[in-house]
C-alpha cells in the first residue's frame, strides 16, 4: 500500500464554504465546548484565528448526561456563533441534535455536528442528508467501522456527499482515561476498498477521545503522524471556567504550541496546513 | 440485603393501560421483529394471547444498521398492530425514533419504545417525557449504570414516571455471540439507593441480549431467577420467514415452552405471573 | 435445542475424588478467599458442609495485583486445607500459580485451580495436564470463548480429561461493577458442537463475576437457572475480617440463605443438589 | 506540561547490553514472529542491520492460543538466535514463558520479554526479577495502566529496574481490527507522578497492535509522534512465508520504508534515532 496514493485517490473532498477537507492541507477546528456568550465566542475566535484554525466549533445545544447540567445556551446560541464567524472569517459548525432543528441551524452556521450519541439517530441522518450543508460525522463511542460508514450511507443516501467523519474515541478499559483514542481507524478505514467507504475526509477529536488537556497535544501529531486530515479541538481562554468539558480544554498558548507543532509535522508526512 | 423487600418497597408500578409492570407478576411482552402484515401481526397475536403473553411488540419504524435493510412499514403499520391488540386484549408497544411521531404513535399503542441507538437521543426523550405514555428505555450497547439512570432522568424530569428499563446485552468480545447480556445489572441497580434511580421496573430482552434462539429460554429463566420483572421476546410464525431478525426471533412452541417454565420458576423466586 | 438433553448428551462427568461434576446434581464449591489459619479455615469449613457445599475452597497461593498486598501463606497453607477437608469430608480446591508447585499441591488437594489471570498461561497449562488432577479453568477476564476452549485443550492434550470450566466476569464497561458475569456462556457453549468443546462441566464463580455480596444469591440462582452444573462461592463467618475479598465474600447465614435458594430452584431446572 | 521535559526528567534508562532505551534516541527492535532455522534469522538480522535496526526479536517459545499450531523451535532456536546477533551486532530479545527456562534464554540473550498472555504470570515475572537482564514487559490485552505498573512493580520489587513497557493492543470492538492501539497509554502513563510509574521508558508493538501490515508504518509514524521510545516490529524476507503472524509481518522494503519515515519525523518530535 502507498498510503498516499490511497489518500489521494479516494478521498471525497468536502468544501466548508471555501475550507477544503481532504485536500493534502489539514484543517484545524477549534472552540468552546460551549458557547456561553458573544464576547466569549467572539474573544476566542479572534484568537484562534490568529493562531491558524480554519473552523470555528461552538455547542449551543449540548447533549448532557444528567438532565441537570448546563444544556447550552440553545437557539440563542446560533447568531452569537455566526457573528464569531462572520467577524474573524472562521467557518463555524455546531452540534445539532433535534432534526426540527436542522433547517434553523443550517442558515446559521457552515458545517452541522452529529454527535457520538446521535450517530444511529437515523432520523437525524436523514434530515441532515436532506441538506447540502457538509456534516460532520462523529463516531458512536461503541460503533464498530462498519457500523460508523452505514451510519454515513444514511446521510449519503438521501443525496448528501459532504461527509467528514471524526474518530472521538471508543470505549476503554476506564482506567485513567475515560475513553480509548482509536488512531487506526483511520489508515484503516482509508484502506478499506471493498466496502461503503466512499473516501470521506477523517478527522480527529483529541480533546474528547483523551478527556485530559494534556495529552491533546501528543494525541494530535500522532493523529496526523496516520493520516488524519484535520483535528477537533475543545479551547477556552480561561478552561476553568468552561462550563462544560473544563478538564479536556487547552489554552491559547497550549492551542499556539499545538498549530506550530502540527506545521511542523505536516511536511514529514507529506501534508501542509491551511495556516 | 433482602431482595425481596427492597424491591417490593422501592419499585416505581408502571400501568401500561392496565397491565401493571413491577409488582409481583412477572410480564411477558412478545411479538415479531417487525410488523409485516395486518395478518402476520393478528395471527402471531392470537397464538402469544394464547401462550400467556399480556403486550405485543412489534416495530413500524425499525432502525437498521444500513439505510438499505428493511426499514418497517412505518406509520401503515400503526393501525394494524392496534387492531391486533384490540382484538386479543393484548396491550401494544412499538419503538418511536423520531420526535415528530411520537405524538401519532401514542394514539395508537400503549407503550412507547426507546431503542438502544437512541438511548442517548435527548430530544426524543424529553418529547416522550412529556407524554404520559410508559416508556419502555433500552440500555445502550455500551451505556453504564450510571448513563442508563441519567437518560431515565431525561424522562422523569418532563414529569412522565411512567419508565420500565430494559436490559438488551451490551458490546462483548464478540465470539460467537454480538453481545453480553448484562444480567448482574438487574439485582445491582434494584440495590442502588445513593443515586438516581427512582425504582423503575427493569425487563430483559433475551432476543437481542443473545442474538440466538437457542439462547433464549436459558436465558429468560437467568433473568427471572436473578429479579427480572418481565421479559421481551421476539416471536414469529416462522422465524426464518421474518423479514428482520430471524436468527433472535422463536417460534410458537418454543415460546409456549418459555412460558411455561418461566410458570415454574416464578413462585421458586417468590414471583407471579400474569397469565 | 432441548437443553437438558444436550446437556445429558455430552457432559464430561468430572470426578473430584467421589464427588461428580457434571451430573444432574449441581455442585456448590465455596470457602475463603485466602487460608488464614488453621482455626479459620477449619471453622469455615464445618460451617459450609453443614450447609450443604461439597467442595472447599481456600487460596494459599494467592495472585494479587500489587507485589505488595497479602500473598496468601503459601505452601504452608496446603496442610491446613487438607485438614479441613480430612476432618469434614470436603473434597478441596486451591489455586496453582506455578508449574514447579503443581506436584506439590497435587498431593494436599483434590482439584487444581487455573486462575483468571493464567488462563494463557500454556506452561502451567501442560503442567497440570500432565497430572490426573480433575482442574477447574477460569476463564480470561477478556477471553473469548473460542480462547477459552483452547485453553483447555492445552491441559486435554497432555492426556488430563478431567477439565471444568469456571465462568467469573469478563471486563465491563466498571460503572458500578468491576465485571460482567457472561451467563450465556454457559447454554452457549453448552450448544456447541462444531468447535473444541468437549462436554466440559461449566461452573460459574459470582463472587468474583460480580465483586459485590447482595449480588451473589441473584446471580448463583441465575446461573443455576440457565444451566450453570455448580458455583463456587467466596464465604468467611466475619466477611470484613477477611484478608482478601472482602466486600465480595458472604457470611454463614447468607450462605445457608443460597444454599436453601438453589434446593428450591434446582428441579424447577431439572436439576438436583448433591446437599 | 512540557512534554519533553517530564520525558527527559523521569525516564529510566535501561541498559540492553549497550543499546540504550529511554534516551532521546528511538530504538527499532525488529525481527521474524519465530526463528525458524539459522538461515532465516541469520538472513532477516542482516537485512535489519543494514537497515537500521538495534535489536532483533524472535520467538522460540511460541504462547499459540492453540496448542496445535507451530509451538516455535523451543530451546534448540536459542543458539540460533545468539549467532544471528553475534554475526551482526545486533542485541537480542526473546520470549520466556516458563520460569524454569529464564536461566537458560538470559544466557542466550540481552532482553528478556514477557508477553501479553503472562502479564500478570507472577510466578514468572518473579522470576526475571531476579536476573539482572533487562525486560520488555508487554502490556495485557485487557490490563489497565494500574494493573500493567503494578506487574512491572513485581519485577522491580525483586531489584531489576531495567524494565520496559510495550504496548501491543487491547480489546477492541472487533471489527476490521481483532485489537486496538492505545497510543494514548504512552503520554498518560508518562504524565502520572501519583502511582507507582517508576519512568520505564515505553515502545510500541504495531504489529500484534493493528495486525495487519498495512497499518504498520502509519500507526509506526503516530507512536514516535505521541511520545515511544521505540517500536517493535515483525519482518520476515517473505511474510506470506513466515510460520506464524504471516498478516502483520513486513518485508524488507516495507521495513527500510518504515525506518526511512522514522528518521524523518524523529527531529520533529525532538528525538533522534539510534540508526
Amino acid at each position: 500500500m502507498n498510503e498516499m496514493m490511497i489518500s489521494k485517490k479516494t478521498t471525497n473532498i468536502v468544501d466548508i464554504n471555501g475550507v477544503l477537507v481532504g485536500t493534502d492541507a489539514i484543517v484545524i477546528m477549534a472552540g468552546p465546548c460551549s458557547v456561553e456568550s458573544e464576547h466569549q465566542i467572539l474573544s476566542i475566535a479572534k484568537a484562534l484565528k490568529q493562531a491558524g484554525a480554519s473552523v470555528l466549533r461552538g455547542g449551543v445545544y449540548k447533549p448532557r448526561t444528567s438532565p441537570y447540567s448546563f444544556q447550552g445556551l440553545g437557539s440563542a446560541g446560533l447568531p452569537l456563533l455566526k457573528t464569531a464567524g462572520d467577524e474573524t472569517g472562521l467557518r463555524t459548525i455546531t452540534e445539532v441534535m433535534d432534526p426540527r432543528d436542522v433547517e434553523l441551524v443550517s442558515r446559521y452556521v457552515d458545517c452541522l455536528q452529529i454527535g457520538s450519541r446521535n450517530m444511529q439517530n437515523y432520523t437525524l441522518l436523514k434530515e441532515v442528508g436532506r441538506t447540502s450543508k457538509p456534516v460532520l460525522l462523529k463516531r458512536g463511542i461503541a460503533a464498530s467501522y462498519f457500523e460508523w460508514l452505514n451510519s454515513a450511507e444514511y446521510i449519503w443516501a438521501e443525496g448528501n456527499k459532504n461527509i467528514i467523519l471524526c474518530e472521538r474515541g471508543i470505549v476503554s478499559l476506564r482506567d485513567g482515561l475515560r475513553y480509548t483514542l482509536d488512531l487506526s481507524a483511520i489508515p484503516y478505514i482509508k484502506s478499506i476498498t471493498d466496502s461503503i467507504y466512499r473516501g470521506y475526509p477523517i478527522i480527529v477529536d483529541p480533546s474528547h477521545g483523551t478527556g485530559l488537556a494534556d495529552l491533546i497535544s501528543p494525541m494530535s501529531k500522532a493523529a496526523i503522524a496516520c493520516g488524519a486530515d484535520g483535528l477537533l479541538i475543545e479551547v477556552h481562554y480561561n478552561p476553568s471556567e468552561s462550563k462544560s468539558d473544563s478538564y479536556q480544554t487547552i489554552d491559547y498558548q497550549q492551542f499556539n504550541g499545538l498549530v506550530s507543532q502540527i506545521k511542523k509535522l505536516a511536511p514529514v508526512v507529506n501534508r501542509t496546513t491551511l495556516v
